[in-house]
């Protein structure tokens, strides 16, 4: 089962690389109000219960994905891919 | 209305970062087949409309945001957040 996770520096960190993007997308005129950028992980895991498929998502990406300091995540099951 | 890109690099490419990921994780005894490492933008139009929104939003990402020759990308509307 694919299971596709998130991830965002929380909206209190300054977010340097979003703030890039987003004055440039400005300055070329496009009609943005706030750009974060974050990481997206894919993982194709064993376990074919949904269930059980994210709780082991969810531990790997609070085991190595990401930085509870400055990130939140967010799962999603993949279905038909 | 926000609207989140998933940029992975294709499946013929070789995603090192995923690689590294991937046998960490199996060295570690997480039951994982595959892991893809990518970006994740979340942008913020001032486009209400929907289909205009995604239209701009994908205007955005092949204007910047990703690279043809190794990545693939993914639309979503984030509704309610």
């Amino acid at each position: 089962m694919k299971i596709g996770v998130k991830i965002l520096p929380k909206s209190e960190v300054l977010d340097s690389q979003g703030r890039a993007v987003e004055s440039m997308l400005k300055n070329n005129g496009r009609a943005v109000h706030q750009c974060r950028v974050g990481k997206y992980v894919q993982l194709e895991v064993t376990e074919a219960n949904e269930s059980k498929a994210l709780a082991l998502a969810r531990e790997i990406t609070e085991f190595v994905l990401y930085n509870p300091l400055i990130e939140t995540f967010e799962l999603e099951v993949l279905k038909g891919q």
